[in-house]
């Protein structure tokens, strides 16, 4: 059966669901509408012309209208937007935006594909400043022709989410001064407050202007003005403080849409009219997980609806297990990854999951191979099923690779136990026998059996400011360049020896370096019978960088005598 | 209780169920019996010391037996030799080698670690050579200083497996003439025989001299006699041929072996005497793929063995699930890893398991990024129930990822369908918004769902010599650039064009550059009622790295008109 079927914007979405109903079927009539000038290229990959990794703008975009018509036999038209959807007599009215002609197509089935547009809000003082937002390849080629004329490079981003992260990071590495200012207390909500302090202190260090729990009130003549009174020079001001899914459309012809605002689809991400699909960006989703609809803006889940319904479409199976949500970020010198829930998520969504928390720092490869380097590794799971909930790791090396471990296990409805059994690709080069995962899935394990306890090292400024009785048990070296205010030395190697040092009526807190050997000196400790021994997960290097960032922002006195990086 | 605990052999089994133990029970007495100077080393980097990446030899001392007596209670004695076992009084006589002594100590438990040695074969001849093995950290310091101390840098290493071709890659990294003798024809058997040509070719381009399929006859004063009559000059020469489990301590204690030759155990890593656990390269353990005994000389198990043993002993309960094999190695720009069966060990073990493989080459990451990388990737998995057996990934980007996710989906007991639902962290820098596993996932449902056929570039070599009709659906300029000898080039974007120049009635075989391109014209012909189109799957650039080195060694016709790597 000869079908027409159309859709509305390119991208991910769109393009993956052309080339997957031309796979599908010869025969089907497929146009593909897009309101830009490029049907299809990277947006992930937007930011990175702005430090020339990516040197010319053509390159951003990844297929012509031209090979879309001679490889796959579909009409994609770039520059026709897509004005009204008729639901009765199944037609679009279009226009195309280069000669003004307004047309209309019929369809027997329709794509939605509009995706998400960044938000900008009204603030006052906004025409005195320039505005950019990011979302295509001729946003991208002018924002980067405008810093590039520029005189004075000062540069401001609103809002660190990756897209504003990003594009603060390019513009750096370019020679910009940049300022990036985020409203809530941290940046990148994909992870934690304690695990994303560490991508502060990177930004912070490479000379970006952090600037976080502060807002936009007004612009004034090339530069922001905060509500804390901060004023911060931009030639250019570039708004990504988030996206809204483009629904205007779907509104209009009386689709459904979700409790997020976003259009509402079934488990076929076919709307409430059965010949009008939607996907990407402008559609809200299952997370299995929190067992909630939630707006998902990722490149990987849109393409996986697209060809759920090219398949749909021509009948074939189709499978819908809702979405953990994986993501990944590189930073500098940082890489970052997360999957699932976090512990900020679970709070916004004041879900009831009763849940516990390991916090780890090792070894991303074997320690004596040159660019070894400590990965901070979060791990959350279920109590007292084990079952794993979300991860976040951060450090220089290969972080993605642990939560994609991470993100696969827990589409298996996997365990911290079977974390401890999973068989990991080891080479010196690339991890260690016992790789982090592995090593999460046993600190959790021993979590949860009440081997031990722990507190993280977001608790450690109370406990110097209470006098808690804490145990530094690094060598004396180590203590000697740089300790917690406060804390005792009691190296693990003297341990034994000094047992009778130790308090037994007071509750005493353990570190070391990463919190490996204070592990080993908590047990010691427990086997020998005392039993308030509390293990600080993280221990002085999470700490040093849990406090450095905000230590410098507010100028507060540190808790440490030095910090520790290394 | 208090327990005396006697452990036989460090490094990773040994010094981990000492270390384990002590954390379960601070009462325990531990010692740690070692013949070597060293109870803790990374073995696994041994050779990176001969390139110098691991500058000085004693970097590779991981700790040291002051550290175990301080740190950990632990009673380690270096350069101690375990003679004998006294299971009736439990005990066993110890020779200290330094002073000759002998003496005898009881034990509650005895934990056997004893690892494995180099096979060295009595070849004819063998004295007019220098050999060395790789062992431990005597033996690598003592081959670098021999090494360092030539004239004529001329080495050869026998034995392909991982050691060997670390010791090869590293020598030659120093600026040795390096020569690789392997008796199979291919080195690496973690890797089928087509994947391993990627790495057979990086080799042979780095300078090495590799030789597979001839063995070592004899030995001449500085020179290995292969059986082909080739002599090789060799002023040291390092034999890797493999390893054999240390079991005549075992086996003269009246320990049971396996059908492996390798010591025998229970769920539990304990041996017919309740009292003797065995763990590591000593051992054999059950691969739940193959659902046969296996010797395992990897790191990670081994360390997880010790902590079960460690465990068991302070009755804690521990997870045996058997094992299906995962590792990783770097050969110079290329990386590899492997998990669970591969084609080889199907054949070789006689396997009654029905499966079909995948072969895909995508890019490793963003193709528009600078570094980005094909990367070959192959998929076992059974029809037709779709499980995953195993997979194997070469390639310059970061291979262990992909390979680690498979490893974890085959844990769970995961299916092609699953690999297309993971939810992996994606941004430019690390990966494609669908990422290398998922797209195997994707070609592996196709593949079981009967949507295409394919031939692999194992079988185009007869294709070509028997006259087969080879489309190549490139377009023109990259045809002219090289392309299979006798094969038509009809462009993907000319195909319905030219649908007419086709012939129905005769078996066509269709390849692009990866694959993909000639994915979309299999279904189009398809489509247009083609019922004998074959997709050439890995096509031209995989067919390039599967000819080249044998190309080379051989000195046959090349059936291309020109490579294609990139």
């Amino acid at each position: 059966m000869k079908r027409k079927v159309l859709i509305v914007g390119g991208v991910a979405g769109g393009a993956s669901a052309a080339a997957r109903l031309r796979r599908n079927s010869e025969e089907d009539e497929i146009i593909m509408f897009e309101k830009g000038p490029d049907v299809s290229f990277s947006n992930c990959s937007l930011p990175y012309h702005l430090s020339g990794v990516i040197d010319k703008a053509e390159k951003l975009v990844l297929m012509s209208t031209e090979k879309f018509l001679k490889q796959y036999r579909i009409d994609a038209r770039v520059n026709n937007e897509v004005l009204q959807i008729d639901r009765k007599n199944k037609t679009v009215k279009v226009k195309n935006l280069l000669t003004e002609e307004i047309y209309s197509e019929n369809y027997d089935k329709l794509i939605l594909s509009p995706g998400a547009k960044p938000i900008v809000p009204n603030i006052p003082g906004i025409e005195k400043v320039n505005v950019f937002t990011i979302r295509n390849v001729v946003d991208i080629d002018k924002l980067k022709r405008f810093v590039d004329s520029l005189e004075a490079k000062d540069v401001a981003v609103i809002g660190g989410g990756y897209i504003g992260v990003e594009a603060a990071e390019n513009l750096r590495e370019a020679g910009y001064n940049v300022s990036l200012i985020e409203a809530m207390d941290q940046i990148l909500r994909p992870f934690d407050y304690d695990m994303v302090q560490i991508l502060h202190k990177e930004i912070y260090d490479r000379g970006i202007k952090l600037v976080v729990g502060d807002k936009v009130e007004s612009f004034e003549e090339n530069s922001v003005v905060l509500t804390s009174g901060k004023k911060i020079n931009a030639k250019a001001v570039i708004m990504a403080i988030g996206v809204a899914p483009e629904v205007d459309l779907a509104k209009e012809a009386g689709l459904e849409l979700g409790i997020t605002g976003a259009i509402k689809t079934d488990k076929n991400y076919m709307t409430n009219d059965k010949n009008i699909y939607a996907v990407g960006d402008a559609i809200e989703v299952y997370n299995s997980l929190s067992h909630s609809m939630t707006k998902l803006s990722l490149a990987g889940p849109a393409q996986k609806q697209a060809r759920s319904v090219a398949d749909h479409i021509n009948n074939k199976a189709t499978l819908n297990k809702g979405y953990i949500g994986s993501s990944a970020i590189k930073v500098f010198d940082y890489n970052g990854a997360s999957t699932g829930l976090n512990e900020s998520l679970i709070k916004f969504l004041n879900l009831k999951i009763n849940y516990e928390v390991v916090n780890i720092i090792v070894s991303d490869k074997v320690g004596i191979m040159p660019d070894s380097a400590p990965m901070h590794f979060k791990l959350l799971f279920e109590v007292p099923t084990g079952k794993i909930l979300g991860a976040q790791a951060i450090g220089k090396g290969d972080v993605t690779k642990r939560v994609d471990t991470i993100a696969t296990a827990i589409k298996f409805g996997g365990t911290v136990e079977d974390l401890k059994d999973l068989e990991l690709c080891y080479a010196p080069p690339f991890s260690t026998a016992k790789d982090v995962v592995n090593y999460a899935g046993y600190v959790a394990s021993n979590l949860l059996s009440g081997d031990f306890k722990q507190v993280t090292v977001d608790k450690v400024r109370e406990l110097v400011e209470n006098n808690a009785y804490i145990i530094d048990v690094r060598e004396k070296g180590e203590y000697a360049r740089g300790h917690i205010k406060g804390s005792k030395n009691i190296p693990l190697s003297e341990l034994r020896d000094r047992i009778n040092e130790i308090p037994k009526d007071q509750t005493v807190y353990l570190h070391c370096r990463t919190g490996q050997r204070s592990y080993n000196a908590t047990l010691a400790l427990q086997n020998e019978g005392f039993d308030q021994i509390y293990n600080i997960t993280g221990s002085f290097l999470g700490l040093s960088f849990y406090e450095y960032y905000n230590d410098k922002f507010t100028g507060r006195n540190s808790i440490v005598t030095e910090y520790n990086f290394n």
